[in-house]
């Protein structure tokens, strides 16, 4: 048996980032996986968070959200139940944690990068896209300030990508699922790792199922694949830029 | 002296719409006026809420929303703050209004119409160009609904846009205001009329200024204008769909 | 066909202002405009919100609340639901601008005027009548400052009145709409005006209606000789203290 | 030492009861005591909470709330807030509580009454003053049901009425304390009794400070003496409608 | 008849205290008063509330709250339902005024006191079993700076316990109600007192019926006789740091 | 250089459990590993949420919560905030997805499961000390409906605990990390398992920090001897109820 839109198991779906996408924002991507469609911003504030303040050290806060009717059926906006809902909380704690671990917080200095992941359209992998886009939103807009200002150290270490993977029935092991395979997978993986191939996450979940250590060993060789192939495209979307990642005086 | 960009009083800024933006909504559309974006869909559910039901008519909701990086400055989420804030209150409560005057509820029948305006990107006029893509998504979206079973009455009666107009010092009256024209304007006000030459809503707003009653003249006769140009384009952009308009078998 | 109560198409209902109503705030006024009764008062507190501060200018916050009883069916109130309506939003945030229209924020200095309007009972017109009954409290809290520590321009630079107008099927365009007519009427506008004539504001909506402009004019001609003489009721009742609306050493 | 007003310790203030004081409340009275006055509202409504539909038994519901000028210094609203706070909370569990105490829920039938106790001007005793004039408002609104449809038994079972004692340095247990001396009184009491007497609820608290047994028998002496004569008052005031409490067929 | 575990009317439960409780908190006590549970931390955090600060006073702040599974029905949280309910916010003002009565804020000094009473299980008395237990956890946490850096004036002046008293149908008054007999009282006190036989709080209910003089008496009567032996407890527990309460230099 | 408190790298901490721990639950336990304390309680309730309704299938829903002095700083309850953080929003969604992967929610028929985790005390490792103590109450309180109404295929099909693993610089993987440790890991993962060794769940997270898929296997071995030893200590506190694990008539 074959997926159902003839992909290979290694195979990514077709992948655009449109850089400078937004007039205002620092930095901005519309990141396009499949049908999955996210818009990323990257803003930098002179500040951070008062728990902070004074360490010479910088933050990273990343929001996420859908449109309404980036879904199939309509989903409410958080706004209007008065509360952002557990998943969405829980996305945005993610792709704040990921950034984190690529970006040197001192070299940053006393500034906050506001990470802004909006899903235009939803077809699974909205979490990954985004970690995906946000990455090189962050790097542009953090580019833009060391042209005028070069940053002795540039705070961006490393590459940072995220992609899934899953166990579908009667397929077995698959790379980046769409939302018809996520919705029927046994299991479900988000993996988020650097440009030198390390990890930086690892979530994975039994849905309502379980799963041994050697599909685990599995899922993470095709993950591994996935993202180096992710590295390579944000390589290419950020052009000379991407020569800073990891640039110190 | 003359507008910054070049217009004159009475030209409207390049309008843009694009049908069918997003895969999953029955009605779409991306509006751009200018450098200003909104992602305009309609939704439509087969019930009304509990104060209606039972009646046979149907019913309208609107909400706004503005990415946080839409704008210059980033802007907290609606969601992150817990509640909405008063001038996207304001905003959604017209949208709905506005289409609600050209759409006949009791041809709707029991469902619910659903419009979401999400700006993507903020340069003025954000309300003005949320009710004119709203009116495309809608009248699509009932369309859809046309083909497989028929109204006797098709919901939509008459087209429906809008605009602004202000009072710049040194210039006067002006059609259309971008961001800039809008912080400087002296008055700002909302035109929302019918293609049949109608009125639907005025709202006119002394800035911490006044205005005479020949100003508010010289203001209405360019909305009217205006508006008439929006409305041919929306029966471009509708092609066929735009003759179902007021449409009675 | 005549208007339910007897009145004559461009008759205000009965208005009374009970000045100093209350004996804590430093202006307070009880307005009754026929059966509506609205408790308005202004308190002047020596400090301005964040974002103003330091820059020798003062500002003016408007609340707006109905008492559960003050309507036929009993509300529930904002407090309990935890939450601000949106009509309630709508309407505070007109108040302010109309005030924040006919006071210079400059001569007012750091300070912050807070104006509460409270509907006791409702009949029909509760924002125009807490619009003009706001102008008079706000006008005594500063008199009473002026006594003390006299301003060098009063920062009241003209009166400010406000009324609705409506179209009303088989009658026509008539003056200040109690709850019967408010109910009944295809077009419905607010307008707030200056001692002087001018607008501040307009907001007309067809309800699920619209209005031609020749119905537009007439309901401003009506509007314009309304506010004039609510203008005149406001002058009685402020007595000496009218004269310093517009007073500069 | 005397108290600042002139009054013996056993006088209570001025009490005055304006009943039937808004038009669309089925019942309604404005109680002033002193200068703390408070518009207190009675509304039927003909269904019951949840918790007892089908049990053949009514419920009674108050809320509470201040104006924000209805103090010295501006009170921000609990809606504005988000969230009502903890001593309004008490008050209005204190109030439907003790009204319950003297409505037999069982011969009320399967109906709600909201009682709204809205302070328009405060100066000590706005809880003791709307339980008072609550039930007024309560006991009128049940007899404008009795006329048309006369109940078996009248749910009103007694009369009910509150008040506040208190200890004051240099003076010792006084009666009726307005809001100078609750802010200097050691002890303050709130008492709620019956008509035939008999204590309903005692909130003694000593304000940072504690009371000795006998204090306290002092205390109830005086409270018991205001009580009696604040029923004679509501009977007054009711004029025959007193006669139905306590009426049986 | 009797009571139904046997007791005679003036007995308390089986009362302990055991100090020390939990690892991280400067005073601890898990309190058992029959079934029912409640753990009492005290933390001392080095400033003041906002509106207290530069004072040279101390403040004291309680919060309470249950287990979902304290109670035989599983109760909701108010973190889920997002607001504090009015039982949990009376509850929590009565420990804090309590624990105020008996505290020199002075004395204490520019620090707040945070006092937390969870109820593990419920079975009655849940509020007066918190206010025993709390002074002790609080009178340990400040003998724990006493050693290090001592007070003057040691904060505590006095012993504080309280205890239910109420009246059960065909038995008369009884002492120390569980849930079996609170759930049918038909009257319900709380009694809060001092080591020397001082009220700090007095709140008696008829819960929907009333008491007389003699019956609020004889309640009395038995509430001082119940809070002695809770105090002589409370000694025992607290061994020699019970000699610090009233200490002065 | 060793672990701080003497462990080998694959000890776990002592751990204890005290089933029926709580009078009112149906199933409830005191779970601690080493300093970490919770109670752990299972609630059936005979209905499920709306969308489940009619299927014929249960539920699973689980809280957590932490006292506030269950840290070694005071944290601020959610209640008072008014809002869940996302910590604990995150940990309870794991816990209930966890469940619900050993829970057959057909057998169990329409009830919902209500599991409540609450931290008496945190010393590391409060996530899965829950799930593992979890287990044991919702065993218990099916094993209790059981007795009396037999299960056909009891519900929980195999066993579940969870525990921690980590990179520690200068000493390598390590098991079960107390709060010293969790506060310097490199790396944190937690492992849910089943009794028969197969995962549930995989969360490893680099804290600003990244790990090699060598040093991965090295943490996975680890955490599978730890939760093998998690789950023979849950099968002697169950002891016969162990046995209806997986039972199937």
């Amino acid at each position: 048996m074959s997926r159902h839109d003839g992909r290979e198991t290694n195979d990514l779906r077709t992948v655009l980032m449109e850089p400078n996408y937004l007039m205002h924002p620092e930095g901005s991507v519309l990141i396009q996986v499949g049908n999955t469609k996210v818009i990323c911003t990257a803003t930098i504030e002179d500040k951070v968070p008062g728990f902070l303040r004074g360490q010479g050290k910088g933050w990273i806060t990343a929001e996420y959200s859908m449109l309404p009717r980036a879904t199939a059926e309509r989903t409410q906006r958080d706004a209007t139940r008065g509360k952002i809902n557990g998943r969405t909380m829980e996305i945005q704690r993610l792709i704040g944690r990921a950034l984190r671990s690529i970006v040197d917080l001192g070299a940053l200095g006393e500034r906050t990068l506001w990470v802004d992941c909006d899903v235009i359209q939803a077809d699974g992998g909205t979490r990954t896209a985004s970690i995906t886009g946000a990455f090189v939103a962050l790097t542009q807009a953090l580019a833009k300030i060391h042209e005028s200002k070069p940053f002795s150290k540039f705070p961006v270490t490393d590459f940072l990508a995220a992609t899934s993977v899953g166990i579908i029935d009667e397929i077995g092991p698959v790379l980046d699922l769409d939302y018809v395979e996520d919705s029927s997978a046994m299991v479900d993986m988000n993996l988020i790792m650097t440009g030198s191939g390390r990890f930086v996450e690892i979530q994975g979940t039994g849905e309502e199922a379980t799963f041994s250590r050697e599909e685990l060993n599995n899922m993470l060789t095709l993950g591994e694949e996935g993202i180096s192939k992710l590295i390579t495209i944000q390589k290419e979307v950020l052009g000379e830029t991407a020569n800073l990642v990891g640039y110190v005086k």
